[in-house]
């Protein structure tokens, strides 16, 4: 049985590189026209998607799933619009595949440019969201590459329901309708199958919780990006502007607690602690967010006393950890020890500061007198995001287009042999 | 004992991580003049190096290396002064940190940039070459990062006395002497200790053979490039200029045999065949090499019927794998198959088919109407190299420095927060 599942996910990843080898080939104009196509169909056909994820919501709350998931899991006329929307814009970007990155002519006159070129099969492991599903078949169409998809099962109408719906419109458009394909949901197993099929898999993208995604760096023999787990830091200055601090802080906590670019902790240099502890203090409960202090916060109303654990927690709620430090350096130390590598924020007046923080900062990114909720493809103008990536190789950040992408080098010559040395 | 060859090698990765703090700090001017403190202090100690390089030697003969092995475990004054020129080059190269890739003004004001970073802590596990220490000592240093060195049990002499040249250089220039250490090397175990150091090392480059890149990939859980297994095609095409093909070809072949980038097999059109063929496998017996072909080919005088395990072969020897293929896709066919994504090569006068295979095969570099051999840092006008990765994942063929860093956002605001959307 577990057999049969292996070769049921390596059979696709093959069907998907012998899809993936049209890609390399297809036009942007083509690409392009599959992602109108695609996005018309699912218009056209959102009755069918709906029916779909009604069984899906119906079973999700059979199974006692909570309204928050069900909510996630929930599609309407409105969200298929928003994602075929969604294709729309994919169509709208520059075609990553064939930009040329260097290029010279060398001193023999070899010709020689490095060009994007597609991944060629990527794998994605996402939960519940079905709006993934279409994200992410866009995203790896539009730079040529084939996608495997591995969504949750709590999701698996909805999803077998919208994949069929772009398998049909990629070949109305004329590309190959294993250029998009569903894995088996049912089993961890099939997760497995995927990370490991080294040499028919490319490149996997985990979305998901810490557990997941740590699961399959560990395990995984294809190469992998992390993504997404964000502990992300507000730094507040000795010279911070204490209305701009203040504003930042809700902001990063507050504007959406449930995504990777929200502030989970709050540092606070000692300079400041007795005008800001207070005062942030207030404005946080104010806000409902629960404050998991060191000694100097726990002195404040409502303050609940911080655990070693409450500096690693990715809270996702209105709860936030906070302490006073005694320096820069300190807050920068604290942030090695405890951040994700995701986003971390100075406010400060002083331009030292802000040099020596963005420079120590090991993190995908550092604002300065900026809000952490930045960190976004979107925002980033990117036009589209695939996740966030919080590892150094490869793609660091936001994930648009071009980091679904490798490179190769092309030289053009007209008898080039290199000499002895 | 185990468990103290893993201390041993995590407490190097701790500091080489405190060292990596310090260096992402260090301007070129400080790094550039600790280069040039390592070439004059290595040029100076040169006797130092002879003697502990002597012992090495005498060790590899008494263990009965091969005159070929103890040739590139010999150290000679003009080698030594060869690495301190070396390293005299990567101080004349542009610091690749603080490149600023990307960048713009958002719409809502907020300065962003996308610049190089170091990657942080890098190690690499090589073979007996001991001038390859110096090397990544220097390249790693002028991109930022520490170095953790694992080399051959077989150079522990010349590795020793060249790092404490190196360390003491460091210390001279006011750079921490721990941003170049020395992994113990006699127990294979720590090999698997580094790459399995999560956390504290960043990234893990093997150089060495076939069987020792798969074991660090696929037991490895930091992240590592695959670096240097070559099974490097040339196709010569329906339409190939024949004498410019048979000068490719045996540039290809039999300039150094011994190297990545050297051709292990010929694919030829049919439609040519009956012509070059015969010519191709005479010129090649003139070069004393051996032709294991194809039924077409073992008609031709000396050639040995090529086996199945021949087309997957890296020989680097005077032996080269040949066949004819009927079309064009069947060579990008077989070398999809066999092929290990380093170099091919195409002899074509047609655009179409040059096109064609270019954007067909995927390799880290294809040549049209080039020999194999210009696949190569320094040929590519790199400056130095760290070895060619043959993965598409962060970096694909001749590696330099921009191949050893990461890359980080900055964002510059003044209160910027993000509305909700």
């Amino acid at each position: 049985m577990t057999d049969d599942l292996r070769e049921q996910v390596h059979a696709a990843a093959r069907r998907a590189r012998v899809a993936a080898d049209d890609l390399v080939l297809a036009t942007r104009e083509r690409k392009d026209a599959a992602l109108h196509e695609m996005a018309a169909a699912l218009r056209a056909r959102a009755p069918e998607v709906l029916e779909a994820n009604a069984k899906d919501i119906e079973a999700g709350r059979a199974a006692g799933l909570s309204e928050g998931l069900l909510d996630r899991l929930a599609l309407t006329e409105k969200r298929i619009d928003g994602v075929a929307k969604g294709l729309e814009t994919v169509a709208g970007l520059a075609d990553p595949v064939g930009e040329v990155l260097r290029g010279s002519i060398l001193p023999n006159g070899l010709e020689l440019r490095q060009v994007r070129v597609p991944m060629g099969v990527v794998g994605m492991v996402y939960e519940a969201r079905p709006n993934v599903t279409v994200d992410a078949a866009g995203l790896a169409l539009k730079s040529g590459n084939a996608a495997l998809l591995r969504g949750s099962s709590s999701a698996e109408h909805s999803n077998t329901a919208l994949v069929a719906i772009l398998r049909d419109a990629l070949e109305a458009a004329g590309l190959p309708a294993d250029a998009v394909q569903l894995l088996p949901c049912h089993d961890r197993a099939s997760v497995t199958h995927l990370i490991t099929a080294r040499g028919l898999v490319d490149l996997v993208i985990p979305r998901g919780g810490a557990g997941l995604i740590d699961a399959v760096v560990r395990q995984a023999t294809v190469p992998t990006i992390e993504t997404g787990v964000g502990n992300c830091h507000v730094y507040v200055d000795a010279t911070a502007d204490l209305d701009m601090a203040e504003t930042i802080v809700l902001n990063s906590k507050t504007r959406r607690t449930s995504v990777c670019n929200a502030a989970e902790s709050l540092l606070v240099h000692a300079a400041i602690a007795d005008e800001f502890v207070p005062r942030i203090t207030a404005a946080l409960r104010d806000h409902e967010v629960t404050v998991h202090g060191d000694e100097t916060f726990a002195r404040q109303e409502g303050v609940v006393a911080a655990t070693d654990d409450d500096w690693d927690t990715e809270y996702l709620s209105l709860d936030i950890a906070a302490r006073v430090v005694d320096s820069l350096d300190e807050a920068v130390r604290h942030i090695a020890e405890h951040g994700s590598g995701h986003t971390e924020a100075i406010v400060t007046s002083d331009v030292a500061a802000a040099r020596r923080f963005t420079a120590r900062v090991d993190a995908a990114a550092v604002m300065v007198n900026a809000s952490t909720a930045f960190t976004d493809g979107g925002e980033f103008g990117m036009g589209a995001e695939i996740g966030i990536s919080t590892q150094k190789l490869h793609a660091r950040g936001p994930m648009g287009l071009a980091e679904l992408t490798s490179s190769k080098w092309v030289a053009w010559g007209e008898g080039h042999v290199r000499p002895s040395s």
